[in-house]
């Protein structure tokens, strides 16, 4: 007999009814409530702290609630069982954002001010595209059927194609002519040498043709409106990816998906941040969802495999295969993304397990797959993907970074947009910063955390592992852990940096750093024969390279030879959509690409344990 | 407010739940009793007449109920309304077969004798292969994706094609690869260059690959089942088409769809009647309905509209336009039909709105597309369909014939099987006849009809009009009908042919000829001129061409330049099946096609009047 009870979430009073013995996180998962749980809820990250106000519940010990935090009644949530009605009260820190408020990203804000102009360097060809056609109507002489009536048109105005059209389309093709007196707009996915016919509709629609370009990272979903009649970007948002509920990294995703249920859950998740971001920019643009004809997607492989449902089991199991490199253009409502019903989903096809689409997307966004001189391109999100080459070769490989270089994973982490601190400079116990937009501040962005880690370490405040070393008097104890005061944020909490969020940060840059001196070791390269040096992330437009190299992120190359590129997955998605170069070129650099696989390298432990350092050292 | 009825038919005790002022056809429809209907439910036909055992309701008056049928409460189905609870029993006579019964075919009935070798000129090649691949497991150093294994191993054992998969075969892969410890079968659906991934199978299924081909003709719907593997034709089984219950001809059928909810009863009827046939095959050879992977549909565009749902409204009306010629193949599940749920259905290509796949079939069955002489070709059905032409040039014509030469639409027709009374001797009031089989008689097929009718005729029993002269006993007269009794059946009930049934054969055969003479007027060319006349359609082995001839179906050429081919529609999806010459053959033709539309001829109709006497006249 199965026994159900409510689980009641404040400040949403949101009643959940759950079932007997179920534990606290999959509850509020149940009720669409996600929460921070960088483990995927095993116990061991102790981020799903949740407060409990009543009810009968039965929790496991565990070294990750101090005894303030108990004295307060809260738990972790995935190791608490439901025993009775409950109601429990959400921490807000732990809380994964919905959605960042609607408004047009500024100067200085992510994604910006570098835009990838892809049409200096190809032709403009989206991948769908809208054609009115004026059709003769038939007459005994002219008895052609209205399908090869359609078609002799398409040859004569687009192209001598092989067109191709499925059962719902054919179905509509009588009455829809008709009714529109033989006036109507053919929505055409092309592929190679083949066209797909996805929609037909009365009259003359073809001024109204937009895509989505969609960037899945494994913390941060990112999403772009573009207007495919001229490449416009219309608008770009960006929202926390609400998988984090179920795991920080990759390998807790995977263990997740290979619960009962797990996968299906995971999927759902993704799609639903998706289609959030989706309406959202319709809404602003004030542009039909069916209007939207085309969706691409860029992301790590475990990304696209969650989002197709593809087990994704078998990337973490030696010797790590994914379904597929390159994946078929599919409906989007077979995985339920939400545009025209007749909308295409396509994938950029990716390299390896820990090297998918996102990096084909910097790899050609960037430009190194053409260069002749050594460059490398790194591309740091909560893996670090690291690319070596030029015209003549290209490797990879994939180091885990961790989510704080993205705001997430430490206390006053967020995106880069308006209101984040990403400019530092510490005196001692005078502090000037800027925040993006010059506005009150309201937490710390990745190139902000890079300037305070910096500043900290000049002004001798931690030591070379890190560690809160001075007297400072901004430096604060809060239930046994030191924090770092930069000021008070625009709620009138204090805005911080704690040793926890040190110690992420310097395993992150260090992660990233040893994985770049591994590569170039394995490739018998000395850092001073790179030529170029790219840089792409979730960054503001202030990423200080000076002081990326001090912390020990970046090597100490001449400040001339890196570039930022910005978010270069998405920009890469955008190129998708747009040009046919791009879609072909995509294919090609994913079969000249080598892999590195760090965990069996002989030298990559050794170059980490260097890296834990700032900037870092021989020992 | 909606108040139901039950209506009650006998002989089966079914209960039909219908709305107050239902029409009684429809309430039988609505209860799947599928009774004769030439004209659809029009009140023209007078054939679907139901016997009233109880309860209220309201009739029309019509000339076509007889007094001694009144006085028996026997009234018009689709002309009278049902006010209460009622109970009706159905007369035998009208309920359209719901099956042949499951035996072998023999020698002497159709499908039989006539089968087209296709292996003579063309190369095997079925459109549907499945492909054994026992593959490496990956290894760090082989560590290509899953499908990008299966497509490398594809290429190199079966072609070297461009591949294509869905997604839901993407996301059975990865297990099923590794469940069947890398032994996997791919089904392969091949068009032109391209091959699509249809399924994916563990272990070696590979000996199981078999083909439903279908004709679906306006009366008769005939299915073989095919291994895939050798060509081999297993079974062949033929029902008619239930779809009689909503009018005899096309134009009754569209006329029909044309209603709320018309075109999905047509629909439903025709792939309930497919499914039923496919089931009894599969039955019969043992064959699991998953090891069916393709069906290939040849028939009139008509059936092939309604089959796929499309609106076949503006096939009646002027300049007649079809909504496709050439249609995608699709997944069968697509359109109900019941076999692998990943099977493939094709249709092959049709030329013109009255001169459909099942006419593509004949021109390549018959060989006259490659012919150098002049040949003529005519498939005898609902219509009568015929092609003039040889390896130059392809004209073709349509006409309505009715469906009494298929053994519907006549008092004791039925199809060309054992008990089919096929060949007939009159000499005076004695009657010599022979069934296929030689079993006991049990009706009459089309074969047998054209020897009566010319024997009635030498005998002076009917004149050059039709209309029986004589005074020989066989004639009887029922309900101020005449009759002539040939024979008793095997029920003991009379076996006869009415006055209106040699009306209906007069009719059709008058034309048939006559479309062929206009058709070879209209070319000006002599019947003289025509080197090889092919026939097709669903006669018996036993066709008498002398006597067809003699009647005025058949021009009076020389014996020896008929050939009787049986029925050239399912032989082509057979062929289609397993052929890629026949493919592109199909495509070929359907280009090099051209169309004289009968009804906007100006000597059809006086041809056809001349056709009304037997053989014909000028008069």
């Amino acid at each position: 007999m199965r026994e159900y009870y409510v689980l009641t979430v404040h400040p949403f009073n949101k009643k959940i009814p759950v079932r007997k013995g179920t534990d606290l996180l999959s509850g509020l998962i149940k009720g669409n409530i996600f929460i921070t749980s960088s483990c995927g809820g095993k116990g061991i990250c102790g981020r799903c702290k949740v407060k409990i106000l009543k009810g009968n519940f039965s929790t496991e010990p565990t070294g990750k609630i101090t005894e303030e935090e108990k004295n307060k009644n809260i738990y972790l949530a995935c190791r608490t069982t439901i025993l009775d009605n409950i109601e429990v009260e959400i921490i807000p820190e732990t809380i994964i954002p919905e959605k960042i408020e609607e408004r047009p990203f500024e100067k200085g804000e992510e994604f910006y001010h570098i835009k990838f102009d892809f049409k200096e360097r190809y032709n403009f060809s989206p991948l769908t595209k809208k054609i009115f056609l004026r059709l003769p109507s038939p007459t005994f002489e002219d008895h052609l059927s209205d399908y090869e009536r359609v078609i002799r048109s398409l040859k004569k105005n687009y192209g001598n194609y092989e067109y191709k059209i499925d059962l719902p389309n054919l179905r509509k093709l009588p009455n829809v002519l008709r009714n529109s007196r033989w006036e109507i707009t053919i929505t055409i996915c092309n592929f190679k040498n083949a066209a797909e016919i996805t929609n037909i509709e009365p009259g003359d629609t073809s001024k109204k043709n937009y895509g989505i370009a969609v960037d899945i990272g494994t913390t941060t979903i990112a999403a772009s409106l573009v207007d495919l009649n001229n490449g416009e970007i219309l608008k770009t948002e960006i929202t926390f990816n609400k998988q984090a509920s179920f795991g920080d990294d990759i390998i807790s995703r995977i263990i997740f998906a290979e619960r009962k249920d797990g996968l299906e859950k995971l999927h759902h998740v993704v799609t639903e941040t998706i289609n959030e971001l989706i309406l959202n920019l319709s809404k602003t643009c004030e542009i039909s969802l069916n209007d939207i004809t085309t969706v691409v997607i860029s992301g790590n492989m475990t990304m696209v495999h969650l989002l197709l449902k593809l087990n994704p089991s078998f990337l973490r199991k030696e010797p790590y295969i994914p379904v597929a490199n390159v994946f078929p253009y599919i409906k989007s409502a077979e995985v339920g993304i939400r545009i025209s019903p007749s909308g295409i989903l396509a994938i950029i096809p990716g390299g390896y397990p820990y090297v998918g689409g996102d990096i084909t997307s910097g790899i050609i966004v960037s430009g190194i797959y053409e260069e002749e001189s050594l460059c490398l391109f790194v591309d740091i999100g909560t893996n670090g993907e690291i690319v070596v080459g030029n015209k003549d070769f290209l490797v990879c490989c994939s180091a885990s970074a961790g989510p704080c270089f993205e705001g997430s994973g430490v206390k006053n982490g967020m995106r880069a947009i308006y209101g984040a601190i990403q400019k530092v400079k510490i005196n001692n116990e005078k502090i000037y910063y800027e925040t993006i937009g010059d506005t009150q501040p309201i937490g710390i962005c990745g190139s902000g955390y890079i300037e305070i880690l910096n500043e900290l370490f000049k002004n001798g405040i931690i030591n070379r592992n890190g560690v809160f070393m001075s007297d400072n008097k901004r430096i604060i104890d809060v239930d046994g852990m030191k924090e770092f005061v930069i000021t008070e944020g625009i709620d009138g909490e204090k805005i911080v940096i704690t040793q926890a969020d040190i110690d992420n940060l310097i395993r992150a840059k260090g992660a990233i750093y040893s994985a770049i001196s591994t590569i170039l070791k394995t490739l018998g390269i000395k850092f001073e024969d790179i030529k170029k040096f790219y840089i792409a992330g979730g960054f503001g437009s202030h990423l200080n390279i000076e002081k990326a190299i001090e912390i020990g992120l970046l090597p100490n190359l001449p400040i001339e030879r890196f570039e930022f590129l910005g978010n270069t997955s998405l920009q890469g998605a955008e190129c998708y959509l747009l040009t046919e170069d791009f879609r072909k070129i995509s294919e090609e650099i994913i079969k000249k690409l080598t892999y590195i696989d760090l965990s069996r390298s002989p030298i990559y432990m050794e170059e980490y344990l260097k890296s834990l350092f700032i900037p870092h050292t021989d020992f």
